[in-house]
């Protein structure tokens, strides 16, 4: 068989030159693995996942801990004060360098009345019916047959367990080859990502030094929406907001009072039109400050194959917002976005009142640029160049008589951004790595309009991290029916196993 | 006993001059009926009137036919095609002209959890116990005793079925005493009133030749906060609109799409700030066109004993809209109110979002110079200017890809203003009137800020119309626990009694 024949081949080949494999030697050794890459995923799936129900997440973190014992990695739980962090680790011998990976193994919350199969922890395989329909097929097709646009269908499949199914895959298929990364390896297992990660940041500022690395991978996320091979060097970080202002103490009657009492809704549209021009960007005084684009960094920009008219027809929108000059500029941006907005009632609830409060939720997408307490300074300048008196709390009846206008501002920080350079020793060796494994080029990503938990790592370790998504971006992430392309997952098999043989000395 | 006594010299009095009892005359026939009044007040309120339940509103509207029959009056069904209307007519000999009263005897709706009795039709006697709390005592001290600041708690004991019970009240003293009014009596009772008197503009279009009078007089309402004697000479009218601005088809993830796809929030925002200035006045150009105040109405305005301190303190305003000088000029202007506004989600369930789409609910009070649909084009145009295209539905995916700014737009006129001179024949009388019932000239309001469905009587009989609202103003109309205070129930008998009794030749 063709496939033996050539597993023979790259054996003597790796060991005789210990050269990295090239891209066919990595898609032999992924070939050779495929079936029990298969079962791994499979299985890693079936168990369910959601964090607000620590025992499904400690079924989780038994199976990781048993998946890496056997394989010979050392495996210490981080106490958090709530679900604990999972590190394992494997060193090499000689190695002086050390690579943290991250995955995340909890998942989003299943509501099943909206899936099309009858449990999201049973996986499905499925096949393109129509073009848009997808018709599911015996999981035994598997065994004999590979289409690459199949897809398993399961809770977790892209986000982020498969990823680390490819992990595990890679691993196994490179030390049955006999071959062994030259640095150390340590793994970050995150089992409450979907929740926010509440306890990690404290935790990776106590555990730094267990954590401590030269480089941070991150597995998660998808690719870019081409189904190019991606890297991603960053992600904005977010923080929240939640502004209320005041009309009437309690609803009045928009007769009697309508033309006397101060509408809160009014109140809290003329704030919220102050903040941004008609083309959608922030006209805050230094909001956008330090952030400008190098010729180079414009020309990265412009060759992400963004295909901005497909993606406005997808989305319905007739024109975007002029924050940059296109997508990839955009993102690069801090963002401040209503995310929700309430006053009264409207529908068939409505009603002729002048409402008591409105309320309207913020959230900033941060960039490296946007410090949010810098930000949160210069919005509550702005707030108050408004006439507004801000407030942390519901205003007393003394603070309604003596200020005229009067906002409650509420604040979070969830995490910062992280950005590593595209023209870091990092970027060059995994683009390297990548071009191996898949004989182009990856798209770059300067930063990602999304946010991951990464920058408490970034901070407490000092060190570049990067994340190499590897799944679909149609993948249902975060919704009903969250599927994994056959093609990608095998890719990212032969993707981990690039970086696994990249010499990192 | 002195009340015999009294009303023995009332009779001799009367019969022998003709000429309209005085107030102690008033007084002593009002007296005298007191107990069957207080009867009549709590059988009237103990059938449920909620108009949503066209079986409770039979029961009220045969009792209406009952008591109306056995009074001598005609009573006649007005079909509407819903529930109907009922017209009621007392016609006296050699009377030319004939004045028509308007009641509602349908009530709101009951939440009998957020109210202090177990019942409310089961009507409940109250006295003060401190400041803000009510003490239930037995109904039985009102066969023995009066105290005018006692109350009577029940579902429409205010609106409306109080007004009604002195109205009927009014007339069995003034029968007993042998006196009549010297012009015929029709009386319009209206079921349901509290679900916006749908079908009555119809109705009083078609039955206007059975309608048809020479003055309209309207018992509903509250009195003045002052509770001083008032007479009302209109009411703003009201209509409705709906605006909905739009964002992407469905809601997108607000890391990936904040600062491209725009944002319906804004947008609205960004709408509705443009149409009122800092101080709540409308800047649409010509929306307060044609409203203009003389002295001597400026002057009617500053005489209403409005304690604007005392209502801001009590309302928790810390400043007003300044739409006009005063409580009572403000609202002589339209208004153009946010009623409800909903984008997204607020609260806990807030999640980082860019909505698809953003509603806001308008109300606009009207008064007689804003013709509706004359405001209606002038909001057209200035939404237009601000950029926005205006559809009448939801966008399809080709106006979403056509149109940068897209808003539907939504409108429904309930009804007009109206708005009797305060310098009329009609106002000369009824102060005449007042002044003998009361001892005091009225407190005058020019119009009411809100709104009654009189305009469609008004128009189409071409009647002047004046509102004689009796009930304290802290009633709780539309709220738990309605009530009306006693002294309030007296009085308004007696101003009924001296309306009957004043010639209108």
């Amino acid at each position: 068989m063709r496939a033996t024949l050539l597993l023979a081949l790259i054996f003597l080949s790796l060991s005789a030159q210990a050269q990295a494999p090239s891209q066919g030697q990595l898609e032999a050794l992924t070939e050779k693995h495929w079936q029990s890459s298969l079962g791994l995923l499979l299985e890693i799936v079936s168990m369910p996942n959601e964090a607000v129900y620590p025992e499904q997440i400690e079924v989780n973190i038994q199976w990781c801990e048993e998946q890496f014992a056997k394989r010979e990695w050392t495996a210490e739980r981080l106490a958090t004060g709530g679900i604990p962090l999972l590190l394992v680790q494997k060193n090499q011998a000689k190695a002086s360098k050390t690579i943290l990976f991250y995955f995340h193994v909890d998942g989003q919350a299943v509501d099943i009345s909206k899936w099309d199969q009858e449990d999201a922890y049973v996986p499905v395989l499925k096949t393109r019916s129509s073009a848009s329909a997808w018709e599911p097929m015996p999981l035994a097709h598997l065994k004999t047959s590979y289409d690459p646009e199949w897809r398993i269908y399961a809770r977790s499949v892209s986000d982020d367990k498969g990823p680390l199914a490819m992990f595990i895959s890679a691993w196994d298929a490179l030390t049955e080859a006999g071959l062994a990364p030259d640095y150390n390896l340590k793994i970050i297992l995150d089992f409450e990502e979907e929740q926010g990660s509440p306890k990690l940041p404290a935790a990776v500022s106590q555990y730094r030094e267990k954590l401590s690395a030269d480089l941070m991978l991150i597995m998660d996320g998808p690719r870019h929406t081409s189904n190019e091979p991606t890297l991603s060097y960053g992600a904005r970080g977010i923080s929240d907001m939640t502004l209320t202002t005041y009309g009437p103490r309690v609803p009045q009657h928009s007769g009697h009072y309508g033309n006397y009492a101060p509408n809160p809704a009014l109140l809290l549209a003329q704030l919220l039109a102050s903040m941004k021009d008609s083309e959608g960007r922030v006209i805050i005084p230094g909001f956008y400050e330090g952030i400008d684009f190098s010729d180079s960094e414009r020309e990265i920009f412009s060759k992400v194959p963004d295909n901005e008219p497909a993606v406005q027809k997808r989305l319905g929108i007739g024109r975007t917002d002029q924050v940059g000059k296109n997508y990839q500029e955009s993102i690069n941006y801090p963002s401040l976005n209503i995310r929700g907005m309430s006053s009264g009632y409207t529908g068939a609830q409505a009603t002729t009142i002048i409402p008591a409060v409105a309320v309207a939720e913020l959230d900033m997408r941060l960039v490296p640029e946007s410090d949010p307490d810098r930000l949160y300074r210069l919005i509550d300048a702005h707030i108050a160049s408004q006439g507004f008196h801000i407030l942390d709390h519901d205003p007393t009846d003394e603070e309604r008589l003596r200020y005229p206008k009067i906002v409650k501002l509420e604040k979070s920080v969830s995490y910062q951004a992280f950005r590593t350079p595209i023209d870091s020793e990092a970027g060059a060796w995994l683009r390297e790595a990548m071009q191996r494994a898949l004989g182009k080029p990856p798209v770059q990503i300067r930063i990602s309009g999304g946010s991951i938990p990464i920058s408490p790592f970034v901070d407490a370790l000092e060190i570049p991290a990067v994340v190499i998504p590897t799944v679909n971006a149609d993948n249902n992430q975060h919704s009903p029916n969250e599927n994994l392309r056959l093609g990608n997952y095998k890719e990212g098999i032969v993707t981990v196993l690039a970086i696994l043989t990249e010499s990192f000395l």
